[in-house]
């Protein structure tokens, strides 16, 4: 290192204003905004998303939709609108979602008596209309009248939809009142297929995490105060974000019988009686991309992994107005093309020659920013010479504190452009889950705990604690006993090696190792 | 032909129990019940999209999808609800949409004093929200935001979505309260570049109406009296269904500057000038399912043509629950791969080797309902021999009134599937044209026209007459001397012959070429 390059090591600008250390949730609203992802719409808790976020969902949607589909899952849709009195039948789902719906009461406006309009109160519906919050009662319906057989299971379907959940406190992406999700819905004749559906669908989601998202995460069981309203069991996978706190990424639920039950789902057994199906539900949301941002973004912005980029790779011609600019032009035309004949990931690559007006500085920076994992910036000396310069995502910046662009022969960055996709997508992984793992501290007492939270540390990460898994009344105290220090239980990881201690609320030995971390 | 032939000749069994020539009405939702597209959900005016009828939908979205992205529109996603304020804003609008909307007016419910739960009148909402029944306001509100200079323009941007429009009488596809539909909405510097787009998206669908739906259009301008609410111009494609009827299956609106005015959507000009932006907005929805199903659809069930069909072939092996399915089912097994992996209309194809248990009859016909464009049958003696029975779509019955099963080597029919669907989905469309054009009647006089839809005809098509094209209370005088006779003016061809005689209505000279028909 010479000494030009000692003296501005350090010095490195970034390209956001906030960084991740000094104000972690003020760096999330900026790289979403900067990145150009989603911003307020101006309708209480929905948010607007924007080409780039909305482009990063599509990519979400068609990757898991394709596993989906692999599993023989059947996309249907069904109505927006639940009538109050399907909700009401399950009275624990009732319970739980109850205080937070949105409520169609009319059909019409008219114009008021101080001018204006205002709901016709001679279009007063006889009975209200929830928007959904979630699909079971109105899928349930369906499949009342779907299964009659056991030849009829498993019942296997899924949905593609907006859902609305009234939120006091949102943050986009990750609590609007509205957001965009798949909710898979299955009928099973037995506890066993249903339960193996659960575990399957949870097995997927942490697989698509860490696979497309590249994203780690604990695949495991949720306590039982934390399960879906009305459900038997809820598994989830936790993710960690840059702050240590988790992030509920996606859920599975086992619910028994009691929404067939709710809902009339029975079917004919092989011996002629009638049987109540055990379903499940599952689901994953915008939310997703709300993990994106705090597993993978840094200080210069988003960094998205190749599989899930709307573009993999940006080429940017350095234009000058000048006749020279057509040659170039030329040049990234036939690179652009030569490299969309690939294959990365099992697709082709998705490459985009921006050729709008505008400095290549600037417009590099915003590709940057938001997280396109290679940009190709290409000058009139690059085209003449035959050359490309190439700036990784996650290699931005060389010792020289300079945007660390590589120099070769084009013909030598098509042989190796594949490679350094997967190698991207790989690093991003690794370095999340290094990250993580370094993150989890395993906690053998309360007060251990309460020293390890209370520390002036400002992202403590997950505590790892073995429990003997308390119920009813008992479970309370303990989830209360959390709150105080802002903790709550993430999940039993089905991975976890055998307990071999005692319960760290309790003192009675344990029976499940758990996570115990500040959440999103 | 023998003389069996020629006794079952005519004797022909159909899968369906109502002929399209007895109850069109009638058959229409016989085949989306017996295709298992869609169905009544219990929710008012909502449907059910059924497993077969939400993969064609997938079908429509993915193809036009490719074609609105390779038009350089961006996909974005806008929120559900829009304040009642927002909607107020164009007098126009406001006014044609208030009277069919859905209205969210509290955001939780509270147990009622009769049992049960109400909406919480401590939750009432300060505005109410409509569920969106089209986005132009909500849209415009964030374009607001995100135009600024002529650099910005055009700003083009669409989303997939689902909208709400009270229907008072509903049915499946073709009017339900909820429906899925794209909304392109689109903002340009000048008029001139704002109709374009309006053209470009108008032939857009044109193209795609008949070439991946095989499905004859008109495309035009509608008249004055049924342009969108605020819109200065509305052109659609127009299709006519098998009764004769006509269907609006896509509208392009040129909204002019009203909308930019109500929502502030201004920007600086070359000159350093505020001015408003001109503005666009297309669309097509669910409904395109309705106009597939009666413009394809026949006495035995659907036809959906290639290009859009779930899945194009459906190889059906003979199984018996003995020891030669084996052989069999690897035979179809390697068929099936073999298929899969040629290109039809630049895409892999679609095949399912449909091994569920059950008689092959039943299956084949639940296949025919649906409109699978060829079936392989195969029994044990076709896999010895290296055979497959095919049976085609548009070619269902044979002389003998049985289903028309060709049998051939396979390899001779791996060579020449890809023809068979194109050609099949030609022969789709130049039937339905062939039948469209055969049911327009030229007329020169009104009483004629009275004479033509007042005759004993079923269906006597459309009437292609000349017009003046009059406006304000002239033209509400035609409309309501046609609405008498349940007639409705559908479009002005773009591609009409110059005119050459009067107006039917007024006598006066002709300015334009217009169709009158009964419609959907």
């Amino acid at each position: 290192m010479n000494q030009k390059t000692q003296q501005n090591a350090g010095a490195i600008r970034h390209a956001l204003s906030t960084k991740r250390a000094d104000d972690f949730a003020q760096w999330y609203q900026e790289v979403i905004a900067e990145a150009e992802m989603a911003e307020e719409s101006g309708v209480r808790g929905c948010m607007v998303i924007r080409p780039w976020g909305y482009g990063i969902w599509e990519r979400i949607q068609r990757l898991m939709d394709d596993r989906i589909k692999a599993a023989g899952v059947a996309n249907c849709y069904f109505p927006l609108f639940i009538p109050l009195s399907y909700f009401a039948k399950e009275a624990d789902h009732v319970e739980g979602f109850a205080k937070e719906m949105a409520v169609v009461t009319h059909h019409r406006l008219i114009a008021g008596e101080k001018g204006g309009l205002i709901p016709d109160p001679e279009a007063k519906l006889e009975e209200p209309l929830i928007v959904r919050p979630t699909s079971e009662t109105v899928i349930g319906a369906a499949m009342a009248r779907w299964v009659q057989s056991w030849r009829d299971l498993p019942m296997l379907t899924n949905q593609w939809a907006n859902v609305v959940r009234w939120e006091m406190r949102t943050r986009m992406f990750l609590r609007t009142s509205e957001f965009l999700w798949q909710e898979g819905h299955t009928a099973h004749a037995d506890r066993e297929d249903a339960m193996a559906e659960t575990l399957r669908a949870l097995e997927m989601y942490r697989d698509f995490a860490e696979t497309e998202l590249a994203m780690p995460v604990v695949a495991g069981e949720k306590p039982e105060n934390e399960r879906f309203p009305g459900a038997v069991g809820t598994w989830s996978i936790e993710a960690m974000m840059q702050d240590g706190k988790a992030l509920q990424a996606g859920t599975s639920h086992y619910l028994g019988t009691g929404f067939a039950q709710a809902s009339g789902i029975q079917y004919q057994d092989k011996e002629g009686a009638q049987q109540y199906a055990h379903t499940t539900s599952w689901g994953v949301s915008t939310r997703l991309i709300g993990g994106l941002i705090m597993t993978h973004g840094d200080d210069d912005g988003l960094r998205v992994p190749p599989m899930v980029a709307p573009h993999q790779i940006v080429v940017l011609p350095m234009l000058r107005d000048t006749p020279e600019d057509e040659p170039l032009l030329a040049y990234c035309a036939e690179l652009t093309k030569a490299l969309s004949g690939l294959t990365a990931f099992g697709e082709p690559l998705r490459v985009l020659l921006d050729k709008r007006p505008g400095k290549a500085t600037q417009k590099r920076w915003a590709w940057v920013k938001k997280g396109v994992p290679l940009v190709l910036e290409i000058g009139g000396r690059d085209a003449a010479g035959g050359q490309v310069s190439m700036l990784r995502r996650d290699r931005l910046w060389n010792e020289a504190a300079k945007a660390n662009f590589v120099g070769m022969a084009k013909d030598d960055f098509v042989a190796c452009v594949v490679t350094e996709l997967q190698d991207l997508q790989a690093s991003l992984y690794a370095e999340a889950k290094a990250r993580r793992d370094a993150q989890i501290t395993s906690i053998a007492s309360f007060d251990e705990l309460v020293a390890f939270f209370a520390e002036d540390k400002r992202y403590p990460g997950w505590a790892a604690v073995q429990w003997s898994r308390p119920t009813g009344e008992e479970l309370d105290a303990v989830v209360q006993k959390l709150k105080a220090l802002k903790l709550t239980i993430r999940n039993s990881p089905l991975d976890a090696a055998p307990v071999d201690g005692d319960c760290l609320f309790t003192g009675a030995p344990a029976v499940e190792r758990i996570f115990v971390a500040r959440s999103y």
